[in-house]
């Protein structure tokens, strides 16, 4: 094989998350079937070495995206240009390569990322659209969506999201931005769109579970402030499940 | 379990055809699974009694349903109010049950169907959406869309459509109406919406198929008229795949 100086690749990718343990590949667990893990092997197939993808969100397992990056370092021969379609006929077809890029060695999907925007979808249909049913979560009940709303708009700003992220996460700060926390009624379609320059473990699904507690009417919308400032997860509501959240889009500075 | 009198009830339903060999049940092969042999299992096993189950369409295998429309005879004391909730607590996620009515026991959901209207979806991104891979079928080379309105065009109206046929079929008669067949673009989408008070087997794949062959140009769109005319399968293109057909939603008479 025709080895080039080596280069780093960026990819912007979609998948549906049903069949696969999340994104990242678990160590000593090569049986578990990961994002990472398949690309890592569906690369590894076209250019015949190893390569390691680092991904901007170690996506959850069950949980989709529309518009995940990552990256990789490569000194393969095929052009940049012509990875996504070159990826995609080795690939499962329930991960799709958008596009490719070469950028600097100093871009890093998951550092680099400015912020990261997510969608999560409730379908409020008597009974769940089969269509969707793997991408959306079944809620039937009456929700209060002023209500909701409501209590959406008091996490926007940066706050500490201790309240709002799963134990045993080892960042080294829980203060994040968030930009954008609204909902969107279409039909019987309910949609939650959150942008932040971070997300904590978890955090849009339990935000999205405490949501629908204030939804149905089991928690005070003006209830958010006291439960974002006593940074104490057990202070929030559940944690949503994961098929009806998705990776909407990562951001970075021009020129990445 | 109490026993009633004899009761016809009609049930609309959705499903997701992907894992299914069809909708009808085929003689001698109780290995394949299919729509209707699911929900007859289903129904006896809510009612305790053999249940045969008649749909207003026997969609193919891969093909998908918003609105089929079915029929069946109990003696059960379930109120008939009750039978989505209580077939969908047994039905497999991919079939769901929207609702159900007592009717006349002259109603027959394939006899009494005044019409028939059935989507076709086509994604036209250049790289398949993955939430839709099963629903849509791809096609990434550009089509001339104004010809194939104009070749849709003249499938409205009364014609024998023996050219839009699948070989095989032993209808009487092969005059249909069509009342709509008409393209919709929405961004890289493209719908084809068909109305008919009936339609032959595999006719709107084979349409599909035909106007495809329009799109690409190796077919005048003015060269519908004589198609349709020739009466013969072999003057029309070929068959689309099934994956991308979903049957919308079957008429009837009011009171029905």
């Amino acid at each position: 094989m025709v080895k080039e100086a080596r280069r780093r690749v960026k990819i912007i990718l979609s998948y549906d998350g049903t069949a696969y343990q999340g994104w990242q590949i678990q160590a000593g667990r090569p049986d578990l079937r990961t994002i990472q893990g398949t690309i890592e092997k569906g690369l590894t197939r076209l250019t015949g070495a190893p390569v390691r993808v680092i991904g901007a969100s170690r996506t959850d397992a069950g949980v989709h995206a529309r518009g995940q990056v990552a990256h990789f370092e490569t000194e393969s021969s095929i052009p940049t240009a012509s990875f996504p379609a070159a990826l995609n006929s080795v690939l499962p077809q329930d991960i799709r390569i958008l596009a490719a890029e070469e950028v600097p060695s100093s871009f890093h999907a998951q550092y680099s990322a400015l912020g990261k925007s997510y969608l999560y979808t409730i379908d409020r249909h008597q009974v769940p659209d089969v269509f969707r049913r793997h991408y959306a979560l079944h809620v039937p009940y009456e929700l209060n969506l002023a209500a909701m709303q409501r209590a959406a708009d008091f996490f926007v700003g940066t706050h500490d999201f201790r309240s709002f992220c799963a134990s045993g996460s080892s960042v080294k700060t829980f203060t994040r931005t968030v930009t954008h926390c609204q909902l969107v009624e279409q039909n019987s379609w309910l949609y939650l769109k959150i942008s932040a320059n971070g997300i904590l473990y978890n955090m849009v699904r339990i935000i999205i579970g405490t949501l629908l507690e204030v939804g149905r009417g089991k928690l005070a919308a003006d209830a958010i402030p006291s439960i974002i400032a006593g940074r104490d997860r057990t202070l929030a509501g559940p944690t949503a499940p994961p098929h009806g959240l998705c990776l909407w889009q990562v951001e970075y500075h021009e020129g990445f």
